[in-house]
Formats: C-alpha cells, sequence, structure tokens
C-alpha cells in the first residue's frame, strides 16, 4: 500500500512529501509563483496514476519513491540530455557536471523532471543529486519481470533487460515530489513551466544574431568586427566580450581591463548606436583583485576555485554585493547580459576543478547542494538589476536546474558533437530550459553551414569565436549560405518572438522534441524538432546528402516552395547545401519581416518606435490562424499588461481562394507591424 | 588541532577513528589476521607524521580528514587505476565499476589505501564509495596556496591547480583510518601486506600460460584445443571454460550442461592426465534454473541482475550454500579455480547492469556496500573449499577492494588498452592487487607479439579467447616468436615462484611500479616495472621500433646477452619484434628452469615429485644472492612451515672468476630441483 499522500497545491499539480526534506530547493531559492490564471485554462484531469500504486521507503540515509512503468512507457526529460531523447532502460544520475562524456545523466543543466508518455510528469524539488532509474532496476518483487534469457543460445540475450518499475533515489532524510498531469505530454510540460512562473521572454534583440570576439579583443577590435557585419551585410545584434575584458580573470574580478577597455561606458555607447548590445563573459570566482573581494571573503566557501572566492550566493548579502556591483559597472552603463560560464564544475583529466561536494558554505549549505543550484543562483543574481531598471535581458548559462522555466538564460557548452548539440535541442523543452548549439569551427565549408543552420533555428543564434577568431563569413565559398541563414533568422523574428510569448503565457515550449508532438511514434527521434507551432526543422549534418524525416500527420509543406508532402510518414529528402529542410504544417502561417540589420527599435503605435512591414505566409489548402504577439520588446511591461496578441486568419474558400486578415492592434497598444503583404503558398 | 587519536594496532600501523563507522568493512568481513612476526622483521619508525596536523571533520552525513601534502608530494596507490600512477592533484572517486573510461578513480578495484612518496600510506577501512581529492581541492585557509594566474595572459595558467591538501571524503558516520608506516615506500606496501596477512601464493601451475576456450565449446572441442598445445609444443597448464559450461548462464546455474559436458569429472579427469587444470568461468547472478535458487531466494537482495539472484554473500548461510554447492559439483572432481566475472556493476551506455546502491540485503546492508565488497566477498567464499581439501587455487576476478593481498585471485577487465593495461599492471602493486594484461585479440601480428610479451611477464599469463576464437598460434608468421615468449614464461618459472614467495611471507609485491623502486624520480612512469627483485621489464608497444628505458642507479645487464649498461639514466632501445627490453640488474641472480610443456608435479626429495634441472643466471662482477623458495606447490602446507628457502650465492673474485654455490635442501624439505647449471653473463 502507498504511504504517500498527495495534495493539490495548483491545477493539476500534486505534491507528496516523505520524510523531512532539506528546505533549500530550486523552487524555494527561485521563489517563483505559479501562474495560476494560466494553469486554470489547460484542462484539468483527476490525479493520473493510481495512488496506491506509488510507495516510497528511506533506509542507509536515501530515500526511494517507485513509480510503476507500463510496458510501452517511455520517459522523457531530465534536462540537458545529450546522449538520449527515451531514458526508459536507462539510469540517471542528476548531478551537474560540465562533461558529460559518458551516458550517465550527468549534465550542465539536469534536471529531476520527467516526463511520461502516459502523460503525466514527476518532478523531485532538491537541490540534492537524485538518481532515477527509469526501469532500469529490476526489482525481485517485480510484478511482470522481463523474461529472463541464456546468453549462450539467445542471440537477443539483452545487456540491460528493462523493468517495470521507475525508482526516484534521493539522498538525505526526505523527499518533496511533484506530479503534472497531462492529459497531453504537451500539457504536462506546460504545465510545469506555468508552475514556475511561466517560460522567459527574451527581449527582441536576444532573437538576433550573436557574436563573440576573440578573448584578448579590446574595444577597437570589438567595434571593427562588429561594424564588419554590417558592411558585409550580417545581421547582429550582440557582441559577447570574453574574459578578456576583465582586469583579471580565471578568477575574476568583473571590473574592466584599463589596457583593454578604457572607457567602457562610451565603447558600450558607441556600440549601441551602431544596433549592438554587449554581452560580458564572467566565472563566479571571485579573485582577490575584485574590489568586492574583501566583502565577499566572509561571505564564501571553506574552498577556492582556481584560487576565487565561491561565494555563498545563497545568502542575500553575498547577492546583494555582487549585483550591486555589476549594475554599478555593467549595467547602469547599458551592457545587456551575461554569459555565466564555469559555474558547472569538471571532473576531466587534465582539468578538473570545482569546489568538493563536502565544501562548506557558511548559510549551512554544503558543496553537493551549491554545484547544483550555483547556476540557477547566478541567472537570478544577475537578472535581479536589469529588472530593476525595467530591461529585459538574455544571457548565456553553462549550469541550471529544475524551476528556471522563467529564466533569461540559454545553456550553452564545450562539448561539441553535432548530433548531440540537435539531441540537446530536442531534449531542452521537456525541462524548462533554453540550449544554443553554438558555432564555433569547423572541419569544413559543408561542415560551416550545417552547423549554422541548426543555430539559426535555435533559442539563441550564436557564432563564438572566443578561441577560433572565425567570423561567419570565415569560409568565403559558402559566404551566401551563411547570409542567408542568418537573414532567414531575422525574417523569421516575428514567429519565433510569438512562440516565445506563447512560452511565457501559457508554457509551450518555442523548441521542442517530436515526441511532443506525436508521443510514443517519435519516442527515438532525436535529430529533428519543431519550432514553435507550425515549423518541422530536419537539419543535415555535415557528409549527408539526404535524410530521412519523420512527419506528423496531416499535410506539410516545403517552407521555400509551398510543395505539399503527405504526412504520417517518413520521408526521404535530399536538400542540397544551402537548405535546410523546413517543413510547414497544412494551414500554419508563419509571419516574417525584412531582414533588417539588427532587431527594429522598440514602440507603441504613434509613438518613436520603428515600425517594420509584415509578410504572412500560408501553406495549403486549409484555413489557419496565427496569434502574432507584440510589446515593447525590451521591458518588463509586459508583466503588467502591456502587450497585445493580433489574431492573423487565412480562409480558403471553395474555390481555394485564400483571404488573409490581421487583427488591428488597439489604440495605445504595442504596434510593431505596419504594411501586411499575403504570400499563400502551397 | 587535530581530533583523532592514534593507537598502534599492529608494528608501524596505526588506527584512528572519527564518529561511528559502520561494522561492514572489508577488513571486518575478510577476517584476516596481520602477519605479525613478519611484521616485527619490518623497519620499525615512529609515527611518520605531525599527528597535530591530522584534522577530521563531520558535516552533512560526510566524514572528511584532511592531510597536509609537501609540494614535491607524490600519491599512489588507490587500486587498479588504468590513467595515472601518480594521482597528486586528482580527484579519486573510489567506487567498482567495470568501465573506468574517464579518469575518476573509478575501477573494477579501487582500494582506498594510497601510498605517499614521503613514506607512508593511509588505509579507509570501509565499505562504502570514498572520495580521496590528493591535493585536487583548494582551501581558503590553505597554508600555502599555488600562486594565482591569469588565463588572458599567463601561458601557464593552470586549468586545475594542486594544492597542498589531501582530503579524504567518507559517507555516513564515522570512518575507520589506518595509517602504515615506512621509512621506504615499498616498506609502506609490505606493511599493509602483511597487515593483510601477507600476499597470495599462486599453486606453482597458476604461473604457467593460462588459455580460455571460445564461450560454447564443448568438452571434445576443449580437449582437442588443449591437445593443440602439445603438438605445437607451447606450454600450457590452465584451461578455462566461459559462460557455455553452465545449464544457464546470463544469470547462471554453475551446473553442467548435459549437452556440452555430459561426463564433467571424466572430463576433468582427463584434462588433468594430460596436465591441464580446469578453470570455470562463472557469474554471482543466480538463475531460477539453479538447484540453489529456491534456498538463496530468500537471502538475497531486493534487486536482481538478468533476472537472477544477488544473494546477499555477506550471511553466512548463503556463503554456505554456494561453497557446497561449488564443492560438490566442481571441486571434488578436480575444478582448479574460478573466473569469478561481472562482479563490479556497469553504467555503460548499451550495457548498463548492476544492482543498485539503494537495493536492500536480508543483511541490512545496502547495494553501495555490497556492490564495493562484492568481488572480494565471492573471492573469499570460492577459495574456502580449496583451503578444506588443501588444494590451492589460483582465479580471476573482476572486482575487488581493500584487504584482498592474501586472496588468491588476479584481476582482468574487459577494456583493451594496451598503455592502460600496463599501467593498471604498475599500479596494482601498490595495493595488495594482481592484475593480468589478458591477450584476446590483436589487429596485426606485431600487436600480438607486443601483447604477449607483455602477457609472460605479469601474475597471469593468460590468452582469452571467449569471444575471438584466438590461439597463441593465431598468427602463423609470428608462432616461433610467441612460442618462445611462452616458453621463456616457463623457465622463469623459479624466479617468479620465488618472488610469489616473498609477497607471502615478507609482504614485497611480484610485480610493482618503478616508483617503488626509485621514488619521486619514477613518480610518473608508467610503462615499465620490475619482476620480482632483479627484472626490470620494458614492453614495447605496437607502432613502436625503439623505446626510452628509465634506469634505476648501478649497472644493469641485457638479459638475454649480459651487455651491461650504466643505470642511473635514460637510455633507448631498439629491440627487434622477438625481444621484449629485459634489464638485470648487476649481482641479480636468476633461476631458471627447462621450458616444460606444464609445471612440475610437486612432491618433496626423495617422493614421487618431480625434479627439475635448474639453471642459475649471475649478471655483472657484482656478487649476489638470491633465496630460491620451494615447497609442494599445490597445497596449504606452507602455511604450516612446509617449505624452504635456499640461498643461492654467486661471488666474483678480485680475478673476476664467478662461483656459484646452492644451499642444499634440508632432508625432508620439499626439494623441486635437481642438477645445476652456472651462467655467468655480462
Amino acid at each position: 500500500m502507498s504511504n504517500l499522500t498527495w495534495s493539490e497545491t495548483a491545477p493539476g499539480v500534486w505534491t507528496a512529501t516523505v520524510g523531512e526534506p532539506e528546505d533549500f530547493t530550486p523552487l524555494s531559492l527561485l521563489k517563483a509563483q505559479p501562474a495560476l490564471a494560466a494553469l486554470e485554462e489547460l484542462p484539468r484531469p483527476d490525479f493520473p496514476l493510481d495512488p496506491a500504486a506509488l510507495v516510497a521507503d528511506r533506509a542507509h540515509g536515501r530515500t526511494v519513491v517507485r513509480f510503476p512503468l507500463d510496458d510501452e512507457e517511455a520517459i522523457f526529460g531530465l534536462g540537458l540530455q545529450f546522449l538520449k531523447v527515451n531514458h526508459r532502460g536507462r539510469t540517471r544520475t542528476l548531478r551537474v557536471n560540465s562533461d558529460p562524456i559518458q551516458d550517465t545523466g550527468e549534465t550542465h543543466a539536469p534536471v529531476p523532471f520527467y516526463v511520461s508518455s502516459r502523460g503525466y510528469g514527476v518532478l523531485v524539488n532538491t537541490a540534492r543529486i537524485v538518481t532515477i532509474c527509469c526501469g532500469s532496476t529490476l526489482r525481485k518483487d517485480a510484478r511482470r519481470p522481463p523474461p529472463i534469457k541464456d546468453r549462450n543460445t539467445d542471440a537477443d540475450w539483452p545487456a540491460t533487460p528493462t523493468s517495470d518499475v521507475l525508482e526516484i533515489v534521493v539522498p538525505g532524510g526526505g523527499a518533496e515530489l511533484l506530479l503534472f498531469a497531462g492529459p497531453a505530454m504537451l500539457d504536462v510540460v506546460r504545465r510545469y513551466n506555468l508552475f514556475c512562473g511561466g517560460g522567459a521572454l527574451p527581449p527582441r534583440w536576444g532573437l538576433g544574431f550573436w557574436h563573440r570576439v576573440p578573448t584578448t579583443f579590446d574595444a577597437d577590435q570589438a567595434l571593427a568586427e562588429a561594424r564588419e557585419f554590417r558592411e558585409r551585410d550580417f545581421p547582429c545584434d550582440v557582441i559577447g566580450l570574453e574574459p578578456g575584458w576583465h582586469t583579471a580573470s580565471y578568477p575574476t574580478s568583473y571590473e574592466w581591463s584599463p589596457q583593454r577597455f578604457p572607457r567602457p561606458a562610451e565603447f558600450v555607447a558607441e556600440m549601441r548606436a551602431e544596433g549592438f548590445r554587449i554581452n560580458l563573459w564572467e566565472n563566479p570566482y571571485v579573485s582577490p583583485r575584485a574590489r568586492i573581494h574583501g566583502s565577499l571573503e566572509p561571505l564564501s566557501g571553506s574552498h577556492t576555485v582556481w584560487g576565487g572566492l565561491a561565494p555563498d550566493y545563497s545568502l542575500p548579502a553575498a547577492q546583494e554585493i555582487l549585483a550591486a556591483q555589476h549594475e554599478e559597472d555593467h549595467i547602469a552603463i547599458g551592457v545587456s547580459g551575461y554569459k555565466l560560464d564555469e559555474c558547472d564544475g569538471s571532473e576531466l583529466t587534465g582539468c578538473s576543478w570545482m569546489f568538493p561536494a563536502h565544501a562548506q558554505f557558511p548559510s549551512g549549505h554544503d558543496g553537493e547542494q551549491m554545484r547544483q543550484v550555483y547556476g540557477l543562483l547566478l541567472q537570478q543574481i544577475t537578472e535581479g538589476p536589469f529588472r530593476k531598471h525595467n530591461r529585459r535581458t538574455y544571457g548565456l548559462v553553462r549550469a541550471s536546474t529544475a524551476g528556471a522555466s522563467a529564466l533569461p538564460y540559454v545553456l550553452y557548452s564545450d562539448l561539441y558533437d553535432h548530433r548531440q548539440f540537435v539531441r540537446a535541442l530536442c531534449n531542452a523543452g521537456f525541462s524548462g530550459l533554453l540550449w544554443t548549439p553554438e558555432i564555433r569551427a569547423a572541419g569544413s565549408a559543408e561542415e560551416w553551414v550545417r552547423r549554422m543552420q541548426v543555430v539559426c533555428f535555435s533559442p539563441l543564434a550564436m557564432l563564438n569565436a572566443w578561441a577560433n577568431a572565425t567570423k561567419p563569413w570565415s569560409f568565403p565559398e559558402v559566404e551566401g549560405i551563411i547570409r542567408d541563414c542568418l537573414r532567414l533568422r531575422m525574417r523569421l523574428l516575428p514567429y519565433f518572438y510569438s512562440a516565445f510569448a506563447r512560452y511565457h503565457f501559457d508554457g509551450t515550449p518555442p523548441f521542442r522534441a517530436m515526441a511532443l508532438e506525436m508521443g510514443l511514434e517519435a519516442a527515438e527521434t532525436d535529430d529533428q524538432w519543431m519550432a514553435g507551432d507550425s515549423l518541422l526543422v530536419a537539419p543535415m549534418f555535415a557528409g549527408q546528402t539526404s535524410r530521412e524525416v519523420v512527419l506528423p500527420p496531416g499535410d506539410w509543406h516545403d517552407f521555400d516552395t509551398g510543395e505539399r508532402c503527405e504526412g504520417g510518414r517518413t520521408v526521404r529528402v535530399f536538400p542540397g547545401l544551402d537548405q535546410i529542410p523546413l517543413f510547414v504544417r497544412a494551414g500554419g502561417i508563419i509571419p516574417m519581416m525584412p531582414a533588417l540589420p539588427h532587431a527594429p527599435r522598440a514602440g507603441a503605435c504613434g509613438e518613436a518606435g520603428e515600425q517594420v512591414p509584415l509578410t504572412v505566409r500560408h501553406y495549403g489548402n486549409v484555413s489557419g490562424s496565427f496569434r502574432l504577439y507584440d510589446d515593447d520588446g525590451e521591458t518588463y511591461d509586459y508583466e503588467r499588461g502591456e502587450y497585445v496578441w493580433r489574431l492573423i486568419e487565412v480562409t480558403v474558400a471553395a474555390d481555394g481562394s485564400r483571404q488573409g486578415a490581421l487583427a488591428p492592434a488597439p489604440d495605445g497598444s504595442p504596434c510593431s507591424y505596419g504594411e501586411v503583404t499575403w504570400e499563400f503558398l502551397g
């Protein structure tokens, strides 16, 4: 019989507590408020499992909770996983680690939240390292043990039999569980995101192109490199500075190098005038040369990293010191955001560093807990001053965990396997995470194109040239293809921005795995994804001349030509190097804008803001609609109602003719779009 | 100030207890008696460290003990490590795991015992997973913090700075530590081995050549394959049967397949008559088809492996069931030993299996503890019936840990990197472990030779053909070289057997890293080793035509030619494919015998035993001596005094002439050697 008591804490979200959980958890430190009104609008199913079948044990300093699994049940999520989409049959140790080169579940952003193909999800709200055995443990008391095979005679003897139970193992004296209902998997994910406060809505410029300059570039070099984007007609919104902008880095000072950046305010303003935002790299370990070192020293852990303090950022006093210095030195002069590096830790040969699990912090937390949530804390602290200035930020972070949906940060990695990068893009959307498959270098022009195509259909389109000094035009023979690719990203900005607004307001991840579209049928599909509601992206990898694409039921259309393709099956495509296979659902509507050099300035109708013309594409002979989101693109005013959803409708008449309509923006509401052109394809 | 109290528990061995350690430990379950008389004969230093500098903390369910490190201090040991010899600057998580492909410390046989270059060793006596940070953690309160570098400007910025403290982290409420004095590192290792009861002394036949036949071979095939060794004049003492000998395997029955082995007693006897011993593969997971399944079921853990029981082998009742079945079905009919496979567990993609850490066992122990000591328990249980029959065994095992010195088992791996295999051979000797770099397959005749040369200078010389059906003569173009290599192994049997006797009686590992010979100077030397006291083995790897050899001070001689080579430096050698670079210390004595097809039958002088002629080689112009060990080679009677050490002395006269003398065997003592021939080289 069950010894768990579930109580509904928000619509379709139940909690149960085992023993005495620690109170230092991702959800407690984020203090995120569930988006209750949006949660009310989701379907409202009953408790999705038989509660009597859910059992908890405690022994040897561990809490173990068991969930029965159906034979066909697939398990998704668990954070930024690089090696599998469906975790059924695998054990996942959800430890923060920058080198997830073995398929154990360790990763930059492990999230103890999984989504079952049966339409429910489970979150373990803890800062400890959780292990989830997703049908990988065989219990002697199994209801349906797998058949026993003889390795000598049965060719299908499995090295890893799959069992009928999922076991969650939490270290310590207890655990808090949250169960999220569906009925569909996408509803589970939405519910999770809304429970965490809704997904992040980046500023509009955050969806433009990003470029990070080499690590020791100075202000003049950075400005020159930025201008080359304009000269060559490559869009770019953000220039990222790498460690060299500091007076000291590894450990870091957070202060501008007087040699390389003698007049930082002027530098930021000059870049801004030319349409570039500045993003600053940093890591969390405080150099003795930083002026905040003295005040952080007593607020830091027992161990240093590279000789830099590891501040106890669970302490408000430490948070305030970092936030105040960042506000004064960076944010007040216009810096747009951060790249929060090295907050995950590494145990690789030749590159091993992090405070240990047994480190002690003044708050009483240990190194295990702090490492699991360090990335989360840094996202929260650095967003703070931007909120104070009512300026949205969008940045990068290398570690995260549960509850991060609302934080405007995108994960990245020093790993570089292209298929793993695509798999991570599929996986991140299950867990309230954003991920960039950033491009750095390539062994060939072909690889350069294939990587850039993926980058441009991701949450953050970035070339990171910190080490390689690459530029989008580094392979001259494909400069035109790359330019078109970046320009397509800019043209899709209205579509992507609306998808992110959905993420915020109804929890729908803007980029998501095919399993969220098709369920079990796509449980193993890890090389194509949905971008927004209508676009299916099936990228090519270097060396391929063709690939298979899994199309969900219904008709689909080629994005460029509108050519119809019957869905509900797998098709093979033979795209040229300049093409990334893109399919649009019949009835799909894609609002687009011109390929501006950078995102348009914000503004409401009749005010100083810039208006851009809109091209609305509609595909196929099925009527459709699209909710076009608009706001000022820059501030947090949307949280106070300053936004508008404008309905786009295309109606297909009996004779096949099509008619489009865009609802007008109400007086005084944001109004980024001017003249509308309709394009009917397919 | 220190909060540890050290008390001397054996000569040169001190213990300290922190908090309340669990009582289920490797040393407690082995019940090994320290070899006190031999310990008394070691040098007797004072407590080798400043006890005031050794500090313990307890927090968050962990015990942390800190040892200061000197700047130059190197840290060796920690079990069967594949990736480093000197662990200084690295964190080692000493978890049993069959796939140590990342340099984290996990391995088949992690041992929480390290040896410092300053001449002391520390053992943590626990069945929990210990983490040892060997100067890899930087404490804020460091006495000598490493200099802080700037990654932007300092080319020598270290990704992994090295600190001045070693931190031992033990999960749970306490820890028992043992500190072993030197003064030399080799004394530390000897003291550890003697404290664990002395090193294992294999039967003489165990040092012959071993061959494992393909997995589904039947009795006739195994016999035919064995006979081919005799026909081709390749020595062989042991034929190993792989899973197919069982009625069911993976999980296993431990019962002879009536199809493949219809008359096992006759099979074993027939093989024995032709000079072959039989070794049986098994794994610990009990098939429902095993007749012991029913009685073991209530004595087993909560989880199965491949559907087989994981018995709680810490329970005497479970131990007795396995031992009795093995005695009756195998040992009583003459089986010589076991290969204890799969007792380590795996978390690799595509091949993940083991009971989980949270599994519960009837004894109250959990899966973490049981996994750490499962290999140790299986070695102990399976040796039992052999002791009862007063017949020595020698076998293979894939998992081990602390305290294993006296157990007659040799570790092996499914990994196959040749350099890692050699490094493991260097490392095993620090931790009371034996290791075979077994040969299975090769990409070329050259690799085949180079691997076989290493195999023949290891604790167990074996070709494991279970999957590849290889034979020593699989590369016909090098058949002669391989034959000579195996025959050299046989010729060195008196030398190796005496080295193993030293392991038993004075704790000196028969195969050991250069650091145990040369100290810090060879701290990173991981591709050559000492075999016995006088032989230095510097193997070649496929692709090499020459290599560097680090020679300790003094003169050294080529094993074959006697050519002199000045030591105390690094020399480059250019051996042919048929040569493994072997150097003998000046004054070194190597007793050898003819290359018999298998080890000689046991016997004392005047009894039925076989006597073999002895060839004694002496190298160089320095007088020397050697203690030649002899006993019946088969029984445990040596533990009751039935053995003899015979002194060999070679005296170099002023005119350079040499005279050799072998002390006679006392009446009634073992006497395996007949006529003596002297060979003076160099």
